[in-house]
């Protein structure tokens, strides 16, 4: 049985399919909604929809952007020669926040799991193969997460570019194993970046 | 400096001013509403507008609504004598849950408290003082929550509602003193209901 009126019941649904919501916190939220002024909750809910509707993947290195090409893409003060591989945007934006490293990326969008049916195919490493074959890439950087999905996707990406006589490099084990890229502090990814080796 | 897109920064702000949600959380849920099917997206958006834009106050019990009177108040087999007093909607549905009430409500929609600076004006007493001068009500139960606030402001209705003749009723101490009804399990809830005592 429904205790709310339908808008407020919907609300609630809707609130309680994301991620890390319950029923109590969505109803929490549901409710916040309504003692919200008009105004804040039209800008809630614009701003919902305009950032699925206008983000899309940059045709270069397919991080997320609402232009054809991304601001670091489309930045001519980035040094082309490199690139750095990361599984998803977030590795990006942890990455620039080091403010040390000058050269472009590219965005996985996921790691190889063959436990959750994830290939090669279903993300980005065909877009990067081609990249690299035509364009202007001296270093590939492997930037995937400490885990074993990530070292496994970084193996396999090395496997492909190093026949084509580029250097592939690891970040540094400076990083905890096991650990999620995106929460790791500004100086560790640093010294990783640094003392990255070879593969 | 931003590291997103401008929509994405703006829906992370968006979100980071609902209760209980910081930046990192903010951040999730964008990436989450990326990741989601755009029709999911659309069904979010509009149902936290709509339940903003149709909700309104019961005209009998200003209980929210999207009707001009809200269920309870429009159902004939509720009991027109009987009125329980709440702080909150969402006490309304605490006290529906445990199937034993059958009366009508009243929502004052918060507590007198004038550390905040809420008065009785501020709340919807004189609603409901109106509605017992005219309505056909022979008991008052008076359902806020048990703490100062609450207890305050029982005080403060069921001195104005004896002296009309009218049988004004507590809910039990069974629940215990500074929780918060919405919280309470529906036994205690329903033991309350039956040990309330004249005051």
């Amino acid at each position: 049985m429904n205790y709310y009126s339908a808008p407020i019941e919907s609300l609630i649904e809707a609130f309680a399919k994301l991620p890390g919501v319950g029923k109590k916190t969505a109803q929490r939220l549901a409710f916040h909604v309504l003692d919200m002024q008009e105004q804040e909750v039209e800008k809630l809910s614009e701003a919902i929809i305009t950032a699925k509707r206008s983000i899309r993947y940059c045709k270069f290195c397919t991080n997320i952007t609402d232009q054809e090409v991304c601001s670091i893409c489309s930045d001519a003060h980035r040094d082309a020669s490199i690139i750095c591989v990361t599984e998803d945007p977030r590795d990006v934006v942890a990455m620039e926040k080091t403010k040390e490293y000058k050269g472009l990326y590219h965005v996985l969008h996921g790691a190889i799991s063959p436990l959750e049916g994830i290939g090669p195919e279903e993300i980005k490493i065909k877009e990067l193969l081609t990249r690299v074959q035509q364009g202007e890439a001296k270093e590939i950087i492997l930037a995937t997460n400490p885990n074993i999905e990530g070292e496994a996707t970084a193996m396999y990406i090395s496997k492909l570019i190093k026949p084509m006589g580029i250097r592939v490099s690891r970040i540094a084990h400076g990083i905890p194993v096991g650990g999620d890229l995106e929460y790791i502090d500004e100086v560790t990814l640093s010294k990783a970046m640094e003392g990255r080796r070879e593969v």
